[in-house]
């Protein structure tokens, strides 16, 4: 259906007037001409035509593909971009107001997305300029290449190519040379360079509904950037098949749209459409370049990822491949300041390696573990019960993973099933390696197990708490219920001293404190150490259900609003009381089995 | 109700590893530490810890919040950055990788975000490092501003403030500061900062459904940066309030959670979220920056706009803001090589102005209009004939724009109707001041009024239709029929000619053409003019209909997939075709008012 898309924006009709008043608060070398809202120009603050002694290299079009181009102005690069409204070229009124705003007697290059709107209204504007005396050449960029030809009117449409091509010319034109070498530059690099899309939602135009076209699990190949429907619509694949296939499409040889073949030097462009975090942008450049490089047999020279030319809130990207020279390597690698080029890309000297090994200083962890696994086991009884609790409290962490994923999803991140079920996992795997006679040294371990493969909090503080324990058991030979209820309260205060939490505070503490508090009672009052221990674990239970009724200052991860957190139990609590009532019905079965 | 988001990623389990990869194959001057998957360490490659003289700055944290902090590692910042899975905290062996890897005999600072797992295990990887010799000092930064003290257990959070500390620290350092005074610096930094953030979507954690959590309509307040619910879900604002809300949130005297007050000069930074495009952070720096002065009294030094410190795929903004003395201007503004880092923000020298007025030379229009408008209107015949066919073609493209937007919206961008409505309303207006007694003039008029408001390929196109005409016209002294079908011949020339359609492409030429044509035939024939002229308006009828059934090669955007043309006529072309029709209409009824 369609829908209404969300936008932080004021009027639409004033988004692209508004984005420049921002452009220009952030960028202080920018300035635009003060004939809002008609005239949308944005040019270097340090440039005055009379007497600018370079080439002025010129862009822009229709709004809605911010950065591009307004973010491209800047010493190296555009000298003016012209902006027009969302996805409508600029008039010709403004075309001229950019010319002679900054072209000097060196004249200027206009470099033009090949649309019909922009060829038509850059091209009358030229054709004015020059009447009024201007020096004016005109480069039209059409990289894409995602249909086949013929392409019939307007030929193939300008992408993100275009931004390279922005580079080329402006570096060209900053080193001085004159119009028709520049124009000869930027025409080469925009007969190199070959884009093609793909989207996983279609644009809102601000202040309209979004269509409905694109619905879920599909994702559209080779679209453009002005929200029209794309060559083809197909199942959402992985990024490495998405983008297999698009380096095939711009690489065809039978379009022959790039004149790349195997052994060529290239540059890489990955282009987010508006909406695509970086980290998938990433993700993409990291599966593009060994591709290019095993598949298709090319030299990778360069890579720019980034959102560099969009269409509003797009999600999805398209790859940019340009044939590169020691020419055009030249002009990419040529300083800029233009804001939105990106820095560090460029290659100083010879490339260094990209992995270094890791630092770790020599262990003796796996010498030690080795020589465990190596001793023929033989379990005295601690060893027998301890075996049983241990793998009954994985059990029961593991049978309540879906259970802690629903609480926290509630009240946090919603993955405390998920990393409690790894540490579970991990215990039933690595218990056989445990020395398991030696009951302090066992806990050590089963913190090591934690903290390797849980992560994250929870991890962390379960390491410190059988740290704690560790330390605590490892100063008896033969070690009584007394001295378990010591390490208990060893373990405890060290959760609240680097955890930060006491009572109350709903973590793991509201079981365990309860726990270890009923536990060390009932061993003074002269109970049964079974029976002293189950009590404890109903405690622990008691306790964690109660943080469901806590309007705690802080839950879990004490960003939660207290009116929130009434409905649900803490799951870190749940979790504890669960393993310690597992741990306590496992031993008292162990010593009375017939009562089970 | 809950779906699964849309991501460009492989196993959801490596989205971290494969960021990392194809971070480091876009920016040569990063390195990774070779322990992947556990290990997940971005290092600069210029430095090696035995021989590093300079404090190392180190940080990290969970991952999905990319850039952060990966990308700010660079001479002149992060010397290192330790990732975590997804919203995870890196496990301290990673932490300690790290610092082995770059720590030299000045020792590392670490800054850690305020969340408890982060605290923890570069806590204990730091107690761990002092043990094996190295000098560590730590920094926490808890810059959330969302909801009021006392905050409990965990305290602030730490957001995208965290970045502007980075970059003060990692300046500091690189000035060959010593640990102590780099701490003290970073200390310092991170506690002149506010932050508080607006989400209008939640985010997707890779592989899993999308919480439904904030619906249509709706934004949240004081979120955080992982998921987790906010402090308000309020109905969506325009986001001059939005800002206006979050910036009194930030700067509250209640809460005093930075010591800004009126007077002071701060720096501001405006940071997506992960799926906001750029157009509407710097519309939201662009607002931020008159409230900062107008309504609170500050100076406003740097704005920093962009995506910094990610929350995966939401959508929205933070905004931070950090009072700035000129010892945090110098170390903000000092130069960076991290590739994340903003260019172009720093102020040299005295800012120029923002914007210049437009160098328009003197025009003569605006006086030829006066004139007109000042004489006494008197209409000839013809003046009469042509202003009853101009208002009722007008009249005509005002009924039809819904149909012409929704046939576009399946062939193009949507607007047909609504730009041909802003040109026919506009010739309503303008009308009155048309010298409508000469037809050529007003013909040209009728173009300047179309290419003034329509803009696009449409609004020029129609001024070229235009100015062919009036050139044709105005060589006579008195205009036969057979003088109008030359003008529109040369209209139709000259569109064909500048736009590059040709029948049969789906253009306004698929109406005109056959128009054209019918109307010298008949006029060849010796047909009646009036009834010439309406089999004409019948030709071009015909002509645009038949537009449904081409399978052309390319649409009035030239970008069509073919198989998407069939069902629907060209919206140009039936524009063309029914204001053609009208004034053929209009002047017949003009002759023959009996038979109407």
């Amino acid at each position: 259906m369609a829908y209404q898309g969300k936008k932080l924006v004021n009027d639409p009709n004033d988004v692209v007037t508004e984005f420049i008043e921002g452009l220009v608060e952030t960028y202080p070398g920018l300035q635009y001409l003060d004939g809002f809202p008609q005239i949308k120009v944005v040019l270097r603050a340090d440039v005055l035509s009379a007497t600018y002694d370079k080439v002025a290299v010129i862009s822009g079009g229709g709004g809605g593909h911010e950065p591009a181009q307004a973010g491209f102005v800047g010493p190296g690069m555009l000298t003016a971009a012209i902006c027009g409204d969302v996805f409508t070229s600029p008039p010709v009124d403004s075309i001229l107001a950019g010319i002679r705003a900054v072209t000097g007697p060196k004249g200027c290059l206009l470099i033009v997305t090949n649309y019909t709107g922009d060829r038509l209204n850059f091209g009358l504007a030229a054709e004015q300029a020059k009447a009024e005396g201007y020096k004016v050449e005109m480069v039209v960029v059409g990289d894409d290449c995602a249909l086949p030809p013929p392409r019939g009117i307007a030929g193939r449409r300008g992408l993100a190519g275009t931004i390279l091509v922005h580079k080329v010319a402006g570096a060209a034109a900053d080193a001085g040379l004159h119009l028709a070498d520049v124009a000869a530059e930027a025409k080469h690099a925009s007969e190199m360079v070959g884009t093609m899309g793909v989207a996983l939602s279609v644009c809102t135009l601000p202040g309209q509904v979004t269509s409905d076209r694109l619905g879920p699990g599909l994702m559209e190949l080779g679209l453009g950037i002005h929200g029209e429907p794309g060559a083809a619509v197909v199942d959402l694949q992985p990024v490495d098949v998405v983008v297999s296939h698009v380096l095939k499409q711009i690489l065809s040889a039978e379009t022959q749209y790039v004149p790349i073949t195997r052994g060529s030097r290239v540059v890489l462009m990955i282009n987010g459409l508006g909406a695509t975090p970086v980290m998938e942008l990433m993700i993409a450049a990291g599966k593009a370049v060994p591709q290019l490089q095993l598949e298709h047999g090319l030299a990778i020279d360069r890579v720019y990822t980034g959102s560099f030319m969009t269409s509003l809130d797009m999600a999805g990207f398209s790859i940019s491949i340009m044939k590169a020279d020691p020419a055009i390597l030249a002009r990419l690698d040529a300083p800029t300041r233009a804001p939105c080029w990106p820095v560090g890309v460029e290659v100083v000297g010879d490339r260094p390696p990209t992995k270094i090994p890791v630092p770790v200083p020599a262990s003796n962890a796996s010498s030690k573990k080795e020589s465990i696994v190596s001793e023929p086991r033989k379990l005295n009884e601690l060893g027998c019960i301890l075996q049983v609790a241990i793998e009954a409290a994985a059990q029961e962490i593991i049978n309540l993973t879906e259970k802690l994923n629903e609480w926290d999803s509630k009240v946090g991140d919603g993955d405390c099933g998920s990393t409690m079920y790894r540490g579970a996992t991990t215990i039933l795997e690595d218990i056989k390696c445990y020395p398991l006679n030696d009951a302090a040294e066992t806990v050590n371990e089963i913190g090591a197990s934690l903290r390797r493969v849980m992560g994250g909090t929870s991890g962390i503080l379960y390491d410190i708490f059988c740290k704690a324990a560790y330390a605590s058991l490892k100063q008896n030979q033969v070690i009584s219920s007394r001295q378990w209820a010591t390490a208990l309260e060893a373990s405890v205060a060290a959760v609240s001293k680097y955890g930060g939490a006491v009572a109350g505070y709903r973590t793991m503490l509201d079981a365990l404190i309860p726990a270890s508090e009923v536990l060390r009672e009932r061993l003074d009052a002269g109970d049964d150490p079974l029976k002293a221990l189950l009590l404890s674990s109903e405690a622990a239970v008691t306790g964690a259900e109660s943080t469901k009724n806590m309007r705690a200052l802080a839950g879990r991860s004490s960003y939660i609003a207290p009116d929130l957190l009434s409905s649900v139990p803490d799951p870190g609590a749940m979790a504890a009381a669960t393993w310690y009532r597992a741990v306590a019905q496992a031993v008292e079965s162990k010593f009375h089995p017939s009562k089970n």
